[in-house]
């Protein structure tokens, strides 16, 4: 293996700069690439706005790394599912029944300055912000950017773009559509989103229960909420665009404060500025991006959001992009330079995988809205919750996806469904309260055979 | 309705000719816009090259305009397909069982100068040719086109994109895609295709069957033959890119002859140029793009190839595109220049519709390759032949899309695939030669009620 292979990554994002830190730890040379200007310098507004949903999958991409036990000091551990139905208590659902699963709430930008810092500490990468790329000459693994208005060229042995679901580098690769018979999907759901927040307490606290995401589901729409560092929370409306509830409905005042107070009394105490946030805050697009090919001409690899960007409903968006990351270091490590072999194989590991993962956040967006607080969906998972702390051997759909890192999306997917399946024959039964938990297990572990 | 307002067509192929002619025969201004030379001016290769299935979707939409008898003079009937096994003898299968029901072979550029002979007998339509729009203002119904070097606009009520797969004015919608929440896919196969020709014989006459579509199935690929009126067939060879047998590695006079000698030894002796033409014809690309919406603003519409590209193997693409008129039509003689209702009922009305018909043009894709000329796929052939021979209220799935122009193409799908679901099932009944053709026909209508 070429040590002296230089690798351009367009994108210093979460992925871009995890990717660049394990290509060095290779020994290989990194360009990066970032049209933002850097995060290092501007973290003031650092800790709040954004967070996200950290995970095993994530876990282990950055262990892998050497990077999980200082990462995970700046993460809040969130156990379940605080629910908050209109009109009744709030309740707890647990994420799983292992006391050791749970998910970790982290700052993006956080999480993203943190990379960035451990990637400045390898003298073989260089990374340059405020610094655009308009072009990518995919056969020559050489790109055109923009640097203080004026354009410059680098050239490298390949081009990696990480640069997100707006990708520039999967743009140039559509222009070549017929000749990589390009593939490609846009599919945005009805329903956009805007953030708004709880402050900290006086003391610097956190107003409600800290370890946990908040849901406030209301049938087509909803709130949630997750913790952050400062005592802060920040929550996320989750709404259709165009019904008599939709932001494009709710654009008075009155209209406003009339419609929170009916659907959100509860969280109406913790959000005085609602109002402000309200009308301040942009309303964002949720979008699913697939396509294939990710690489071109042996010389050119999408990852990350680039090549498949998912709603945000399964918290794994940034857990995939991540674990991208491992992967391909784990192709890399079997194949080496022989960058057509690695790009081959990581697309055709990766792809069904994503697609999975695309899929499930999508099922998870309507589970999450319409069916966390009914009745036959709590029994299932009460049912799945006691599995889990009897059975080590057991994982419910959503742990396979979430606390099982080394199984991938698609056959946490498929297995996953056919547990679904299995249980709610089982929940559907009039005689399901006597069946003893021991039969649902024998049932479900007939599926590993 | 204002018979003034002006409506503006991007592109003047087949839709968008026949497009203008409605709205002018309405009383409506039009001004089209087309980024090719003019086809009447260039007549001269119009015979040969491609030719496409004209059926009666398509002619009721002509029939609409008063065009449908004239058409029909342009045109090669064809009742069946020649179906020509490796290494037996060819044999029909007819498209009917009723002998009222056939397709038409008819050349694509030859249909579209007739539309734009009549078209340009109508004072309100102006056409430029060789004027490519460029970019559409989609609030204000504004486009700006290029003439010779330089930069104009023009003004509508509305704008109209019929310009086909590549389309303009499609691409300027995505880049509203926040804002109009626009989804996209592009599809395409791993198959692509090539055109060769059998020329006329010395008195100018067919070489071989005229009045059929032929095909030579052969698994994975095949090649299919349509007549022409000047004596020729054009021949589309659709075989996948990579394998050893596709287009990528045919790629040598040696490998070609030794391939057709192997597969196509009963084409040959028609066939003395097809190295030639293998060599000069590029190949193209099979892809089925859908979007949604088809409208923005009220103010501009996609409808056509523009909106809904299919694969060729229903032989329904310009049906479809032509039915997209006679829908569009009656949607305008409903709610009259209400342009906002009229797009948004019209893509409400033909989106499913379009992506039905993409969707069974992919499954027979793999119908025609592989199950032609199998014995199963035989059997269920010749029970429809008798059954739409005794009955004359039944329409096989294929009779449903191609001869049934009233019933939309969702209906015919479903309805079709359930009925084949239904013929699948006798025929793998052990006793089904002895069930009287009254059994299926009682079934099968059962699925009326």
């Amino acid at each position: 293996m070429s040590k002296h292979d230089k690798i351009i990554i367009v994108g210093a994002g979460l992925c871009g700069s995890l990717l660049a830190i394990k290509l060095a730890q290779r020994g290989f040379k990194v360009a990066i690439y970032e049209k933002r200007s850097d995060l290092r310098k501007t973290e003031l507004d650092a800790g709040r706005s954004i967070n996200l949903a950290l995970s095993s999958r994530g876990l282990l991409a950055l262990e892998r790394a050497n990077l999980k036990s200082s990462i995970l000091q700046e993460c809040i551990p969130m156990r379940g599912r605080q629910i908050h139905p209109l009109g009744s208590e709030s309740f707890l659902s647990p994420y799983s029944g292992r006391s050791t699963d749970y998910i970790n709430s982290v700052s993006r930008s956080g999480l993203n300055i943190a990379l960035l810092k451990e990637a400045a500490k390898y003298e073989q990468i260089t990374m340059r912000f405020e610094t655009p790329v308009v072009d990518v000459d995919l056969k020559k693994a050489a790109i055109t950017y923009k640097s203080e208005d004026e354009t410059h060229q680098d050239k490298g042995d390949v081009v990696i773009g990480t640069d997100g679901a707006g990708s520039v580098v999967r743009r140039t690769m559509m222009k070549h559509t017929p000749e990589l018979l390009f593939n490609y999907s846009q599919d945005f759901l009805r329903h956009g989103y805007k953030e708004l927040s709880i402050s900290p307490n006086a003391q610097g606290q956190w107003k409600i229960e800290k370890e946990v995401l908040h849901i406030w589901p209301r049938g087509s729409f909803m709130i949630i909420a997750l913790p952050n560092l400062d005592g802060s929370f920040t929550l996320t409306m989750f709404h259709p665009f165009f019904t008599e509830v939709g932001f494009n409905n709710l654009n008075s005042k009155d209209k406003v404060s009339e419609f929170f107070e009916e659907y959100y009394p509860d969280l109406l105490p913790y959000i005085p500025h609602y109002q402000e946030e309200y009308f301040n805050n942009p309303v964002g697009t949720l979008g699913t991006i697939k396509c294939y090919p990710w690489q071109a001409f042996g010389k050119t690899l999408i990852m990350g959001d680039a090549s498949h960007a998912i709603v945000p409903f399964y918290g794994q968006g940034m857990n995939a992009s991540l674990e991208d990351v491992r992967v391909f270091d784990e192709v890399v490590e079997t194949h080496g330079n022989d960058w057509e072999k690695v790009f081959n194989v990581f697309q055709d590991e990766r792809r069904e995988n994503a697609d999975a993962i695309a899929d499930l956040a999508i099922d998870n967006f309507y589970e999450m809205r319409d069916h966390v607080d009914d009745q036959a969906f709590m029994r299932k998972r009460q049912i799945e919750m006691q599995l889990e702390q009897q059975y080590p051997d057991y994982y419910s759909k959503y742990s396979l996806v979430t606390f099982k890192p080394e199984l991938p999306y698609e056959r946490a997917m498929i297995r996953g469904r056919q547990q679904d399946e299995i249980l709610l024959k089982i929940c559907q039964r009039d005689d399901f309260e006597q069946i003893p938990l021991k039969e649902y297990h024998k049932k479900l572990m007939q599926l590993r055979s």
